[in-house]
Formats: C-alpha cells, structure tokens, sequence
C-alpha cells in the first residue's frame, strides 16, 4: 500500500471514529491471532465500531479503497479466522456490546455482536432463562455465530444454527439486511440467517443477533463415571445417545487429559477415561436419566456415577472438564494450540477414537483427547511446542490422517471450529462439487473477495 | 414452442425415459395445479425419472433447450408452487420412492425424494423411531423439504429445518452435488442444506434426503379442552409455550371449525374454541405437563383437559383436528381452497387473531380458523366458491390486511406453505434489502431462471 493511500484511509477512519481507530504495532498483532498455532498476520488498522452504521461506513471505505475487511470478536478463534492474510482493516466489534432486550414473553433476547457469552449468561441470571451454546472460552455471540459454533450443550440444545432467529447483517457493499424474524418459523424465501452463520465474516459483518433462550432446567445434576478404557466410555455414550435419552451433556476425557487436569487444578480425580455428565428436567426425570446411563455405564465396566446437584458442588465436579484445554496446554509452558475437531456419526465414534490412538501412539506426540461424544465431536487438544523441531509437522500430519479417517467414516473435519485457514485443504474432499455453489455464491455476495479473503474457501 | 423443438425434445426424452414421459393433457392438467384456489397452468411434458442420474439428464436436456423445470411431489402445495407459469418440464418424482436406508444406530434414514411421509411413517411403525414432521397431507418428503414444512409437531421438534441432516441435490447445469454428513453437527462452509430446504425447487431438484428420527415416546397422550373464546384459548397456549412444557402439539380449531369438523366427521364435540394436545414423554413427564396445562386453562375458563393415552381412543379424540381442513372445504361444495399463512411472535397472537376474527366479520366471509398455536402459526381456511361473484377478491384482501398484521406484528407472511406465486407480493414487505441478496443468490445458482421461474421471488 502506498503511503499517499495509508494517508487518505487513516484520515478517513479518523474523521469517522475519532480515536476508534488505531495503527499501532502492538494491538495490531494482537488482533492477527487467536488462540491457537497460527502465526499473527496483523491487519494495517484496528477500528472499533460502536453502531451498525458505523460499520457500514467503514465497509463502503474499505470498497472505495478496496482493502480487505476482518471482522474480529473476542479473538479466541483457532483455525486462524481472524489472520490479515492480505493486511486491511479489522473490525473490533468490543464496544458494540449492548444486550438490546431481552423478550422473555418471546423466549429471545437481541444483542449487538459483540455481546460475549458470559456476559449474555450474567444477564439472564435469575430470568429463569438461559442461552445454552458455550464454547470453551467467552467468545463474543457474533463470533460463536459465525463459526456455527456449538460446545458441551449441543447434544440436546443444537449449535448456533439452531439458537438464532434472525441476523442483522452489513452487506460486503455497506447495505444492512435484516433476515428472519422474531417468529418461530418461516417459510419466506431462502434461509439467509443460516447462510450467515458459519460464514466466517466472509459474506459480511454480523452486527446483530437474536437469540432462541430456553427455560432454566426445574434441576441440574452433574455426574462423573470412570472407565477401564477409551472404547467403554465412548460406547456408553453412543448406547446414551441412541436410545434417546435427553441427556444435556456428555463428555469424555481421556486418561491423559484426566491427567493433566488433576496437575493443572489440584483434583484427585482417577486418572482413567472418565465421562463427564449433566442432566436438565424435573428430579424425577433426571433420576430416570441417571438409571440408564448407569445401566449402560456398568454394561461396560464403567464405576458407579458420582454426582451432585447442589450448585457449588456441581461445579466443582465439573471443574477438570472447565479447566481440560488450558491443563493439556500447561503440560507443555510456552506451547501454543492445535486443535483437531472431527465430527462423525455416532456409531463410528468408538472406531475414529479407538484408531486415532493408535495413530498417536506411533507419533509420540503428546495429545489428550477431549470429547463433545454425544454429538460424535472431540478434539485432540495438542501443545506444539516451538522448541521442538518437527513437532508442528507430525501434528499436522496427524491431523490430516485424522481428518481423512473421519471422513470415510461419513463425517466431517470440523464440527464447530469452523475452517479459517487451518482446514482449507480439507474442504474439497469433504463437499466434493459443492464446494463449486459455496465459490458461486461468495462470488455473487462479495465480488470483490474483500470480506475475510483467504478463508472458508480453499483456492479455486 | 415451435413444432420442431417440440418434436425433438419429445424424442429426447423418450430416449431417455422410454414411456414415462407423457404430453397428454389430462396428466399435465393434473401436474398444473396444487390443493389450492390457483387455476391450472399445465406443463408441456411431465417425466418420470428413477435415479438422480435421470433427473440430471433431464435437466442438461432442458438446459440445452432453454426450458423451464418444474419439480413435483404429491402435488399438495397451496401456493402454486406447482404452476407451470412458462410452460417446460415437470418432474414428477413419484418413482423416486425408495428408502435407501433406516440408520437406527445413526438416527437417521435416507429416502429419495418422492417418498411421501406416510410411506415413511408406514416403514419405521415398530422401529421405535418416527419422523416427526407431518403436515396435514400426505406430501413428499422432498416436496416438505422444498417449502420448508412442518405441521403439528412443529412446537417440539422443530420445522424441515432442524429434520434434514443432508441433502443430494441435481443443480440447475445438471451437477449432482451432497450437502452435508451423517455427522450430527459441522462448521465446514456455508449452510447449503438450509439454501436448500424452502427453496421451492428454485435453485436445484431435491433428490436424496437424509432425515433425523426421534425415538418413539414411551408414552402418548392426546387431550382436548374447550374454551369461553378464541383468545382465553390462545392465553392458554401462549403460557403453556411461555412457561417451557415441552408439549408435543398445541392446536387450536374456532368454534366454526368445531361446528364443520362435527358435521364432516359424525363428532360431538362443543362448538367452541378448542384445544387439541399432545404430549410425548414417559407417563409421570406427561402427567407433570397436563396439571401445568390444566392450571393455564382453568385460568381462562377452559374445561377440564379430557385424555386418552391408548391409541385407538387417542386417535378418535384427534379426529376432528385430523379432519379439519377437509371439514372446512365441504362446508362449500365445489369450493377451492385459500389458506392464510402467517406466523407471528407467541405474544402477539391473542392479538393477531382476535383483531383478524373482527377484520373477517365484517367481510361476511366464512373461514374457519385452524392454528398451530404453539409456534405462533394459525390458518384460515377459506373455501372459495367460484359461483360467488367477488369472494376470491374478498379473500385476497383479507390475506392481505392480514400479512401486514403479521409484519407489524414482527411476523412472517408464511409459516409453513411457502411463497409459490401465491404470496410474491408481500416478500419486499416482510424482507426488504435481503431480497437482493436472494436474488443475486439465484441468479449465482441458476443464470438462465430455468428452475421453477416465477416462483418464490418477486420480479424485480
């Protein structure tokens, strides 16, 4: 870019956001990375919007000058979502935080993209309503949004393309859509709100959202349940899963990550392949609940389940599951992460794990393994360590055989990370020619290849 | 058409399908008209294709010709969806009717797209498991998916939408492309199971659809309470919603609807606004879910709930609900029917539908009111006699008055049935700027507006 150019846009954004803008080195390689093992790639301006229109403004300069737009939430994406492959302008959404209503009548709730979950969560406290995506970490609902996220709740609550009834988008020329509606359902026209979601900021900028809410549970129980091995658990699940049972969530971890989570805060907990579970209704419907997987746990070889219901105590039975990605990552100081996310069907589940282990046993690498099992999601949660030569590459080697298993076993390579530029090279196997009708209609929608460029979509 | 384009697309497709191709007039009448007040406009051929493979020949002969391509299931739609405004080839996909596979383990099953949903229902009685989408005929399950269905079970386990895990679709150029996995979640690129359901046959031919099943409830019970007025009935609806009981069905027929259910089916019944439910879940669950039920309706001065949990009684008790659109229909013999649509936010329907009721005392009309209470979704069903001069322009403009209620109501023009060409004019309305996006969507897809034109989109 010349410096005549760099000039007139810094002028530009100024004269628009005042001190909402921002050139410095150092926010600007803040904001070229996430939380994972992708190299910062650092945009050339940092903005930070505070309305819709704003935004809108800001796209329609960025088309003037033809600089390529990065929307950014909370920055805790792992597939490289966020990278300024070709520098340009990121779009902090941090100040467009305001929770607009909350329609407790209507069982929803509007917020301004950059409104995080825990936020959301402290909101609804005591409403007798809850939001049930949450990923591992406080992401920002516009980001969650983007990546179809989904998390430990997605077994009985879906993912984010369940849980959104309508979008306010800025289109990729500044123009501003509204699509769905408050109404339950709608049969008008194509289904653009679950277009945008999982399009990774690269068909426009969300900058609203409004969100399904579901009654808080009468009870919620916890319960943890030990296995001899990996298979016994994962099957256990499966027989959950497949009977029906509506189970809230179900997730395993294995010998490893029970490991390193007793390290990393202090548990005592058996160091064994151990499912971690929660149960939403009325007591009585959850003691049903806990027979059967009980039944189904000790079939296996599975331990008594343990579990509490009072809050506190809930909690902290769940606390080596809250704390399993940063306690992998602790094993290795000064690591950062790579995380594989295949999703196949559940009855292959046992199989992908099982085969997956013994994959990882012939690299060495040092690679827990935390599992969404009742969705068929889990994620080898792999420190790569900088100082080990080699170590990035066999990862990444390990993930793509990885991949591949899960996709011959039906399934996808990302269940809720989303693409970014960590999975590019997988998208053409796993959608085939329809990859070409994913091409037509970025081509359509952002001619210019201006919003997000070089993500979700693998050259042509 | 001239005689030689006609004669050479006539031997083409005889080379291709041998006799299951036909121009006779009767059977392209029959394939030029829906359940609906919309007169005929019949194709120039209608084809019969077995396999994707045909379908995609098809479509390449039609691409060549430059003729429009109409996709057909039961041929119920209420819109029009059907019409062949152009002329060109309908595609009936009757013999399309194979269920590939019952997947329990999976939870799913996959059928080509001409299997109807009885046929469905028929195949998976005694699985355990059931498809829970069921309009109120016995449509295709492509032809759901195509208009975005749903029906009574809609308030609990959702619309085709949240039904389809994957889709094998013929392009508009003949490509055949997947979208999506057995994998019950993914964040791999854009959403193109979801473009695809409600896409009225525009942007491509459904040909292969995988479908989530649900287990089978331990328990059934169907119950009906009858109410002092519409909106006591409605309030009634809107708290059992608002307070989360996870109801299986909530329907409301008016006191007119009571009166033509009795005298179509020999029923009994109070000739007053009326709730018929369903509840799915083991007995205790259900038990818990009629007293809250109860409790909202004695508030409002509904009757105590009558149930039944055995089969035969069950489905006796639903009968009127069951009957009730034919019921209207012949209260008007040699009528056609018009049914209103709209879908409005739960806490606007007592309002919605009581200020519909004084709107349609004063057109004189007769239309009975048939809802899907619990998504906010009702119907009037109009039968329109073509021997009343000025009933059909009646109908409209009550229709009419009614959508922009519903929009004003932050609502939608059509909860399940679709646009067809029934409801163009009320898409700017209700989408605004989004429209544009939909557009340039199918003019990315299908260049030449060969897939079903005229429909779902109004000229621009």
């Amino acid at each position: 870019m010349d410096d005549l150019l760099r000039q007139s846009v810094s002028t530009a954004l100024q004269a628009l956001l005042g001190d909402r803008v921002t050139d410095q080195l150092e926010i600007r390689k803040q904001h070229g990375a996430g939380f994972s093992y992708h190299p910062c790639q650092p945009p050339d301006w940092v903005v930070y919007p505070q309305t819709t229109e704003e935004i809108a403004t800001i796209v329609r300069l960025c088309q003037e000058h033809q600089l390529p737009i990065i929307p950014f939430g909370a920055g805790t994406s792992l597939e490289g979502h966020i990278l300024a492959l070709k520098g340009g302008v990121c779009v902090d959404l941090r100040l467009m935080n305001q929770i607009l209503e909350v329609d407790t009548a209507n069982r929803c709730a509007t917020v301004q993209a950059g409104v995080t979950r825990n936020q959301l969560d402290a909101w609804l406290e005591g409403s007798g309503f809850f939001f049930p995506i949450g990923p591992g970490v406080n992401a920002t609902l516009g980001g969650m949004a983007s990546t179809r996220a989904s998390g430990t709740n997605a077994v009985r609550y879906g993912t984010m393309k369940d849980n959104v009834l309508s979008l306010k988008v800025v289109l990729p020329d500044g123009q501003v859509i509204k699509t769905g509606s408050k109404a339950r359902k709608s049969s008008t026209g194509y289904d653009l709100t679950r277009l945008y979601i999982g399009s990774e900021g690269t068909l426009g900028i969300l900058a609203e959202l409004t969100l399904k809410l579901h009654s808080y549970p009468e009870a919620i129980y916890a319960a943890v349940c030990s296995f001899p091995d990996v298979k016994a658990a994962v099957n256990t699940a499966i027989q959950t899963v497949q009977a029906g049972v509506a189970i809230a969530k179900i997730e395993l971890l294995d010998a490893l990550m029970m490991q390193a989570v007793n390290r990393y805060s202090g548990l005592g907990y058996p160091e064994k392949p151990t499912l971690f579970l929660e149960f939403h209704g009325s007591p009585a419907e959850i003691e049903g609940q806990i027979q059967r997987v009980q039944a189904f746990a000790s079939r296996f070889g599975g331990t008594d389940l343990i579990w509490e219901q009072e809050e506190t105590a809930r909690l902290k039975l769940w606390r080596a599951r809250t704390d399993a990605a940063p306690a992998a990552l602790a094993m290795v100081p000064g690591s950062s992460m790579m995380s594989t996310d295949v999703c196949v069907p559940i009855s292959r589940l046992a199989q992908c794990i099982v085969d997956t282990q013994a994959d990882l046993a012939e690299t060495g690498l040092f690679a827990p393994i935390l599992g969404h099992v009742g969705d068929g999601n889990f994620h080898l949660t792999i420190p790569i360590d900088p100082a080990t030569p080699g170590q990035f590459e066999k990862a990444k080697a390990l993930n793509e055989r990885l991949v591949h298993r899960a996709l011959a076993l039906e399934g996808t390579c990302s269940g809720e990370h989303g693409i970014g530029v960590g999975k590019l090279a997988y998208l053409a196997q796993e959608h085939g020619e329809a990859l070409g009708v994913m091409r037509a209609i970025k081509q359509a929608l952002d001619p210019n290849n201006l919003m997000n460029p070089g993500k979700l979509l693998p050259p042509a």
